[in-house]
This record gives C-alpha cells, structure tokens and sequence, in this order.
C-alpha cells in the first residue's frame, strides 16, 4: 500500500484516481457481435460460444427439471446458507415497497404515484473463476419481490459442458426464476437486449461483468434497454480510529483486494500506531490466502492516508465516493451521519463487508468508481417504475386553468392553452 | 393521420415505430466538442458559441441581481402562475420523501437505508422557440426538495444579447437557484460535466435538449456523469370510448402535436364514430392555431386505431409505452389499473395533458421512445442516492457468520470467510 501523511486536499485527484478503464478499444467488435445477434439470433449465439467459450452447449436454455435438480447437487450447509440469506434479503428488500402515494394538490385536481414492476427483466451471472450466486439472490429476490413477470436469467456453463453450476441453478429457483440459458459475455448481453429464437427480449438488463460484458451493457442502454450501473472494479474505503482492531481491518482490507488485481483499497486514519498494525496484519494474513497474487496486486495499488482528525477522514471519505465504506470507529452511528457518498456502509468492528456482500439483507449491486456520487445501488426500485396519475375534477380544472393558460401562452405552445380552454 | 381498422397484433411493430432517431453521425463531433471543453474551459465554450450561437455573451455567469430582477420583468398574471405552479409541484414532490427504512433482520443484524441528495447537480433549459421556463420548475423544485447543496442551470442567451428569458430567471430563483450560466448547447453539456473556470463540475444532468445536447448527455454518461434519462420526441396516447368528448380529445391530441414535426399521437378507440368526430375536430381546431404547420406535419406521422374493445385497446397502448396517456373513457380509474407502461397517465374528460405539463404537480420530465417500459420519469428520487447501512452486534455476527463464511467459500473468496471468522 501507498502510505501518505496528512495529504493535502490539492493531492486529492492523484491519490483518489481509479485505475483508467478505457474500453473504447473494445467498443467496435462488441458493437459487431451484438448487430449478429440481432440480425442472426441463435446461430449468433453459438458461433461465438464455439469461438470464445470452447463451444456451445447442446441446448441453450436449463430446463426446469435441472433448475429443480440443483437442490440435491448442494450440501445441505449451503442450501441452508442460501435459504437464509434469501430470507434475509428479501425482508430487507421487502421494506422498500412504496405504498401508492396521493395528494389533492387544490381542490379538485388529485395527483397520485404507483409502482408497477417492469414487465421484463434480465440477469447476467458471470461464470469466471467463481460461481456468483450470491448475486443470482441479490437481482432476483428483488425482481421477484417487484413483481417482474418475466425473469430471464442468462449465465455461462461451467467448463465441460455441465450447465450452470447447480449453486447458481439452485438461487434462482428460490427466486422464482424458470427461464435460464447458459449463453455468457457479449452475446448474453445481445440476446436480452434484442431477443432470439430462444431468449426473450427484456426491457432492462442487470448485473456485473468483464470489461467486454460492460461494455456491451453500455452500448445497448444507449440503443433502448435500461440497465442496472455503470460498472466498475469492486473497491472499499475504511475509516478507523486508535480504537479499531487491526486484525479485523486487515481482514476487511484483504477481503476487497483478494476479488482481482484492479480491486480498489483506501484505509483512512487518524492514528499512526493503527496504521502501522494494519500494515503488519495485512502482510501476516495475506499469506495464508489462496487468492494472495490478486490480493497483494490488488494492494501494491491501493492506498492508505493518515490525517489529522476524523472530520478530515470523512472529507477525503465523501472525495472518493466508495462503494463500500467501513466505519471502525468508537462511535460510527455518529460519523454515518456524515457520509454524503457511499454504496453502503457497515458500521463497527463486528460488521464486516462480507455480511452485505452475501447475507445481511442489503443488496451488494453497488455503484463503483466514484459512481456513488450520484447512483444508488440496486433495490426494488431498480425492478418498477413509478407511474404518475391524475384526475382532475370540471371545478378543478376552473381552478387550475387560468395558470395553465398563462404559462402555456408565455412558452408559445397555444395549442397547450386551448386544451384547457375548450373545457372551460 | 394513419386510420387503421381492427389492426393485428402482428403489425405492432411497424404500427407503433416512433421515427427512428440515429444519432450516430452527430457523435464525432460532439465528442470532439467536449474533449474541447474539457481541455480549454471557458475558451472552448466562447468558440463554440461564436461558432454556433452568434456570439458569446461578456459574462458567461448571470448575476445574483440579474436573477433577483427577472420578477420585475414578468405580467403579475405570469408571476402567480409560476408561483402557483411552484407550489403544486412542491407539493406532490415533498410527498416522494422517503423516512428512513430500518429492519433488523436477524438479531443484532440492523440494516438500514436513507435518502441522501446528490451534492451537484446540473440543469439544462433549451432555448430555442420557446422560454422552457417550466422545465425549470420541474427539474428546481425537486433539486431544492431533496436539498442538493449545489444547483447550476445552464440556458442559452436570449437572441440579441439579452441574457436567459425572465421567465426562466424567476423560475429558477422560485427554485433557490443561484448559479446560472448563459452557455448552450453541446458546450452547456460539456462544462457541467467536467467544470471550466466558471461553471463548478456536477454528478449528474438533467433537463432536454435538440438531438446535438442529446448525444452530449449519452456521451458524457459514459464517462462518469450521471443523467436523468434517455431523451426522444414527446409523444401522447389516447383511450377513448364513446363517452368522449370529440373536441377534448382533438385538443389534446393538437396540444402534443404542436411540440414539433417529430412529435407522436396515438389515438386508440373502440369507437368509429368517436373517430369520425375527432378527425373532424382536429381538421376544424389545427386551423387556428399558430404552430399549425408543425402541428398539421406531426399529425401526418401519428396512427388512430379502431380496436373491437378496450381490453384490446389498453394492450395497444401498453404495447406502445407512451410517455403521455390520456384516458377519455367512461370509467378511467377502473382503465388507469391496467397501466402497465406509461410515463404519466391523465384521467377523464376534464384532466388535459397540458395540467402535468405545468400546474398539476406532477413532473412533466418523462420517458419517450418507449422507454415507458423500463423508466420512470423524474421525480424527488432523480436527485437523491438510497444508501445502505448495516450495524452488526457480535451476537447478531455468530448467528449470520456461518451463512456468510458457508456462502463465501462455495465461492471461492477465502478472504471473505475469514473476515468473519476472525471476529468469532
């Protein structure tokens, strides 16, 4: 890690800089695939899955018999681990249900809100080195909770040609998910976004990817298909105090940095004796990790800041936008109240990222990359559109017209005016 | 208009095309455009304006005085009307304020979510044929709602050298805004996105714009700055059965036409005769109209369809996803349930679409193009973050922990296993 003391606040753009993720070297050939999925359909599919992914499987779509098959391929200690944090994160998502708001805003004139889930939606699960199910729960608990009546869950089979793997095949049966195929990368992106022979097409797609996967989001977002975030490396900031327990702060640290070498790591402290038992833990507890070449890359790029106080902290904290933020702090209730940036925030010694990242209730889909400034991460709202209503009674309008007709006539649009008039 | 008789559901596609919006030829110059802004600040956007514009005005920023005299300038009938309006959208926005949500889901597992505005934000207000004064409303209100430290409304000079409309001033001070800039266009996009010497750097941009502003919002969102939504050409639909009125629907349907030549009109009934009326209404009232040749263009390139019910009609409609949706029908609540998509839906023979446009109090910032499917429109929830917040006791981390730890290693991330496990 970068050590810095008491950096000043004009140091902030270099010490804060995300690792540069220039992918338009990757938009034309991602652009080209995604036009023959278009175009081609299925035979698109399978030809790039022959060419990148060593072949195609037999069938594209899981049937429902393997979807309720994973269950026996589990130990019983995930399969319980799984049901639990479905419970969990479906009380948690379950709160954020809007009720329909309503006001008469003058007499007569009755404005109202609704949610109404998004017909059709897609899930992409990464297959890589890791099988994400953990984020099969995060998007389906709430596409399920909202009401989506379409699902659509697209993810690439394990090498060897044996389907999903069955922790993934088994999350999504407890969301109520029935339509999976194990199409991966640029071309499962292509087919929700466009629709084939066998792949419904959805109107908003969600989740996390490889820089080809990410970039193809983004191009069909600008072509008519919402989706979740800008993606970005994972990454947490930690804002610790002399009270903190370096043994936990290494661990949280190492946590982050064992996801891959462009992982993001910012420790944040006012107490120098802190950061240097951070420092010995972390080189100690790397050692004993499978992953430790991605986590000590991971690291050699990461950075640590000692300031003057806790307020200075939260400053360079808000700066950086994490998307996780720990607090080991003697009194972190307080200093949450400050956060004005953040993906989400874990609070004391005894909540580690982990927690949200699989089983707490919180969603883990985070904005990444200084996104949090203005993105929130994914929830039910991210799964239903907010509908605005009116009815405006004939002594409403009475009421109401004359400001209508004046503002309209002032923006030119006459024709605006007369809407009202002829009523009246 | 295009009268079609008991259309199939097989021709949806081409009945319901919006004119297609291929901005891909613009996007190297804007591109090139902002690098420009980014690079040299204020001299690009003097250029540009000179360039494009005519000229550039001596003072990019607009003065505290000048904002503070814009009332003086306005009708006391205009001044009321934007105050009126002011309040009625205050009104229905400060509803959408969300209380924090808090749940322990399991004991000693306290999660939590609250609302946190977007510290910067950035408003574009084309100029063009119209002082869009009450877009001003639409995006300042919920800004000032949700208590967005930092509000920057960008808006062409008025021609001749003038500064920004009146009208857009006093909105924008009805609003609490202080920081106006006279800057358009491309360049507008370009300085809030990455800050010159005089206009601050913002999150996210909001507001609509001709197609260059377009492409400069879709390419600066790929680049780090949030926006609110995809923009196309406003568009409305109609539902209408024999209870209508012929010459409200007419009115209405020119009110949407007047917007410009690319403006949409669906008219959707199970009622010939209604449709005789109505064609007959339009022909009479587009006559007098000042935007009568925009309006008779736009009209040449909108659909009427004659279904045999209504069912059938409001699956047209959620088909179409329109932005606007008029129900001129005996019964609209019983109607306004089977929305599905929709940007703003307006009940009954006396609610005009031209009430959400200004006064009602709902946001007249909505989704077009279709993208009803999967957007809301604007709203207080535009310009806040939902953040996350967990606190965990080390009682509620022994009973989470071996879900956490089980979940982690089936995933292959060790660290997180042991993140938990050194705190048990």
């Amino acid at each position: 890690m970068n050590f810095v003391r008491f950096p000043n606040f004009d140091q902030a753009e270099r010490l804060l800089a995300r690792p540069a993720a220039d992918h338009s070297a990757r938009r034309d050939q991602v652009a080209a695939m995604l036009a023959a999925v278009r175009v081609e359909g299925d035979a698109a599919v399978r030809r790039f899955a022959a060419q990148f992914d060593g072949g195609a499987p037999a069938s594209l779509a899981v049937s429902q018999a393997e979807i309720e098959a994973a269950e026996t391929l589990l130990s019983p200690a995930l399969r319980d681990a799984i049901r639990q944090a479905h419970a969990n994160i479906t009380a948690f998502h379950a709160l954020q249900r809007e009720a329909e708001l309503s006001l008469e805003t003058m007499p007569g004139v009755l404005c109202w809100r609704r949610s109404v889930p998004i017909d059709r939606v897609g899930l992409y699960i990464p297959g890589g080195t890791a099988p994400l199910f953990s984020t099969v729960l995060m998007l389906g608990v709430p596409a399920q909770l909202a009401g989506c009546a379409e699902v659509v869950l697209c993810t690439p089979p394990q090498p060897g040609g044996n389907g999903p793997h069955p922790a993934v095949l088994f999350a999504a049966h407890c969301c109520g998910i029935q339509k999976v195929f194990q199409i991966g990368g640029v071309q499962a992106i292509g087919t929700m976004a466009y629709g084939t022979e066998t792949v419904p097409k959805v109107w908003k797609i969600f989740g996390p990817g490889n820089p080809w996967v990410t970039v193809a989001k983004q191009l069909v977002s600008l072509d008519g298909t919402a989706i979740d975030l800008p993606a970005g490396p994972s990454e947490v900031a930690v804002l610790a105090d002399a009270t903190a327990d370096p043994r936990f702060v290494a661990a949280d640290l190492l946590s982050q940095a064992e996801h891959g070498v462009d992982s993001q790591v910012l420790l944040v402290t006012d107490d120098e004796a802190l950061l240097e038992a951070v420092r010995q833990e972390v080189a100690s507890q790397v050692t004993a990790l499978p992953r430790r070449t991605l986590a000590e890359a991971a690291l050699a790029n990461s950075t640590a800041l000692l300031v003057h106080d806790l307020e200075t902290g939260m400053a360079w904290i808000n700066a950086y936008a994490p998307e996780h933020l720990l607090l080991h702090l003697a009194d972190p209730e307080k200093w949450a109240d400050q956060v004005r940036n953040a993906g989400s925030v874990f609070l004391g010694g005894h909540t580690p990222e982990s927690a949200g990242d699989y089983a707490s209730g919180t969603n883990h889909t985070l904005p990444t990359s200084g996104y949090a400034r203005a993105y929130a991460g994914v929830s039910l709202d991210s799964f239903v559109k907010k509908i605005t209503f009116q009815h405006i009674t004939p002594e409403g309008l009475r009421r109401l017209g004359p400001t209508i007709v004046e503002m309209a006539r002032a923006e030119g649009l006459e024709a605006h005016a007369r809407a009202v008039e002829v009523r009246m």
